[in-house]
């Protein structure tokens, strides 16, 4: 394996995740926490100095293959999770490392899980900073460095194939670091519209900016205990619940809408299995929760943003939906499992990729019967490349086996098995909050560091899709 | 699709199942329990009217191809249960005819899960009847027909397939009547030896029979409220845990001790993993339950039964695991998924599909890493067939949606969906018992009708391996 490429690489990542803790200094003079700014000069410093060692030196081999763009990408998640800590614990607003670990990794795996009781004690540097996590986190740091860095493609294309979201059905363009920065572009302008939405139905500035950041990598992190339902109107969480469904799209077709091929967008199957899973959702938990709301208005508005926020993994919650029916409770798991588009910023296992393994198994059915007469998997009208199916779905089984094995590990903390599994799915699907005691009025507050650092795990595996690093901690013995 | 000779086979099988209620009809006798003859020879007579009229004229056409096997068996195990329930409410020891179906589908499917209170009240008619289910489910009734009819091997071979548990890993006998009358001799000797073993240690002969009927179908039904535990006596646990760990075991393996073949028998890596499975859970979990019961021999005690009892889904109990650690639990948990050996009477996933499935996990990780230089998955050292490898992981993702769909059907009863979980799970791997409300010491009592036949439907799935009860309600559009 080419260590001198990996470090190089992740040197360049650190770099980004660096300067970004300039912000929050900005922020922090902008309001006056002047008592803050240390807080994070100091790990701002700390990464630069890492960084320039990592890539001071441009290394002669410069070949990446799979393993290399995997290593690195998951190497790199550690790596800026561990650093971006470091200001939180620094200015004691979260004193156990473990705790501040936690978040920093829910932050940037856009999970949303939080450990914290009371958010609302914190200053607005570090609210910023842990909401900007899922800002960088949504779309992938490497995302800038692709955008940056000029590189050969085929080096490129390694690292984007262990970095974007969902089974690769049809891809982009051939030239990734131009790809890459329009996405970058569309998620930046994305969140700039958001923002501008909020403020114009009265939110300030500072809330739009978390809010938006928030919403953009779908994380779930708010800068109030009560989340969205502190600004009590139906304007804010319509627009945070329409704009965390679009940012749950796959990114292929706002680009196809921006070139024009609006046959493309059209025929994407499951952009439409997604929207059409929202609102059949919709339709069933309002009905199934009409009677505790009383009318139709109320029912429809509690039912679409949380099966907004639940299928997107964003995570923001604006009702305790533990006394909802167990139907419609049960129905809020299974889209938990769905997840948002490939290719977005959300989480869950990926529409595209329910849609095979369900095609798959239906498939099997047919097969049993009769298996000469039985046709490929087909996405968009035309048949799905068997390595894609075969991939589909073994990562729903690898993904089955590791949320037993962690289940399995957090069982020697003090929760119930029902409560440790509703924590591994919760991580695991990148959504922020689970079912029973740590449903949206929970916080997984109260666990011990290995269950921490295993959540830790599952929230990268669940943001990586799991074989980056599988790949980082087997690498020893494959390379 | 040959509508005839699925009936024709219907016929054949229910005249077992009606000639076997005469056996309940002798117990009666014995124990002069003769209000309640008539509630048998009723359903007997039923039984034998409907065999002959499908019997009487042979279908001249007697192809019988995948689907008319699958179809033929899951319409007869139907069938069974809904004849098999009749004594039950004609007595009236079981008033209801969900809850007397109930309790029959998880007598035939092995399950032994109970919606009984108090198993003590019935007479000892009945209460052999419903143990008696578990003994020609745990072989399938299939395999008398197979044994008694001589018939040619491309037909009884796709009857074979759909009853067999377990991807078919290795072919016992190409004879296939052969060798249906040899798995039924071997499983009638076993039987009988627990019998006597049962017998030499003081249970009465009655006892004896019921708990071997039990164990032989790896079922779970007692005649005592408190199972097992009623006899408070290591021996006869032990001789319990050891049979049905045996019954646990691939047949296959019986069969090559007979013919000594032990290099055969030796090479199964299946039984091995089976075995390595029980002593390693055995040892984890004896150390974690230490504390609980203060000596090492008593936790070994309590730890082994439960062990056996949970991986080869007997489902008997003699302690209540809801007060062990959560570690212990989430372990036996993960046994009830595993199961037992493929070509045993266990239930579960069986172990062979659960090795092909997490070799494939792991080929998966090495297949990301380099694409070309991937063996295939090998089982006792020889390549599995890819028809085999896609059936098992198929058959996982099969049985996880069709989990999902039955969770979800089950949230409009009135348990949350923990209860609701473990309830499916301990139906479709037909365990008995579950986690939380439904551990040994409860009982599925309570639900309503709807959900009984959900999970009736759910026990027959495991029980049949999905695919049979499937293609049964989706016949008619394949046809």
């Amino acid at each position: 394996m080419n260590y001198r490429m990996i470090t190089y690489i992740m040197g360049q990542i650190l770099k980004v995740v660096g300067l970004c803790m300039l912000l929050p200094v900005v922020v922090g003079v902008c309001y006056h926490e002047h008592h803050i700014l240390l807080s994070f000069l100091i790990p701002f410093a700390i990464t630069m100095v890492i960084a320039f060692a990592f890539t001071i030196k441009k290394p002669k081999d410069n070949t990446v293959y799979s393993m290399e763009g995997f290593v690195s990408v998951a190497a790199s998640w550690i790596a800026m999770s561990a650093i971006g800590a470091l200001p939180f614990v620094i200015s004691g607003e979260i004193p156990n490392y473990f705790d501040a670990l936690f978040e920093t990794v829910s932050g940037f795996t856009t999970t949303g899980a939080t450990v914290l009781g009371n958010v609302e004690a914190m200053s607005r540097t570090c609210l910023f900073w842990r909401a900007f996590t899922h800002w960088l986190g949504g779309m992938g740091v490497l995302m800038f460095v692709l955008a940056i860095m000029s590189s050969n493609d085929s080096r490129t294309m390694h690292m984007m194939r262990a970095e974007c979201a969902g089974p690769n059905v049809g891809r982009l363009v051939s030239k990734s670091s131009f790809s890459a920065r329009i996405l970058y572009c569309i998620y930046i302008a994305l969140t700039l519209l958001e923002m501008a939405f909020l403020m114009f139905g009265g939110v300030p500035l500072y809330d739009a900016v978390i809010h938006a950041c928030s919403s953009a990598g779908t994380g779930g992190f708010s800068m109030w205990n009560d989340s969205i339902a502190h600004y009590n109107s139906v304007y804010v969480e319509m627009v945070v619940a329409v704009f965390i469904i679009l940012f749950g799209v796959n990114f292929n077709l706002y680009y196809y809408l921006l070139i024009k091929k609006f046959s493309l967008a059209y025929k994407n199957e499951e952009v439409r299995v997604y929207f059409g899973t929202i609102l059949l959702a919709t339709g069933v938990i309002t009905i199934s929760v009409l009677k505790i709301y009383g009318s139709v208005p109320e029912a429809l508005r509690r039912a679409f943003f949380m099966v907004a926020s639940t299928i997107t993994s964003a995570g923001f919650s604006t009702t305790d939906t533990g006394q909802w029916p167990v139907f419609a409770q049960t129905l809020l798991l299974l889209l938990m499992f769905i997840g948002s588009c490939a290719g977005s910023t959300g989480g869950g296992m990926k529409v595209a990729r329910i849609m095979i393994i369900v095609k798959t198994g239906i498939r099997e059915l047919k097969y049993i019967v009769s298996p000469r007469a039985v046709a490929a998997v087909k996405m968009d009208g035309k048949p799905v490349e068997k390595d894609v199916v075969r991939g589909a779905t073994n990562y729903f089984i690898l993904f089955m086996l590791l949320m037993a094995i962690s289940v399995l590990i957090l069982s020697h903390d003090r929760f119930s098995i029902e409560e440790n599994l509703s924590a591994v799915i919760t991580c695991m699907n990148n959504i922020g909050f689970g079912v029973g005691r740590f449903s949206p009025s929970g916080n997984l507050g109260g666990l011990d560091s290995l269950s921490k650092v295993v959540l830790c795990f599952d929230m990268l595996l669940g943001r990586l899709e799991i074989y980056p690093l599988i790949l980082l901690f087997a690498a020893k013995r494959n390379s």
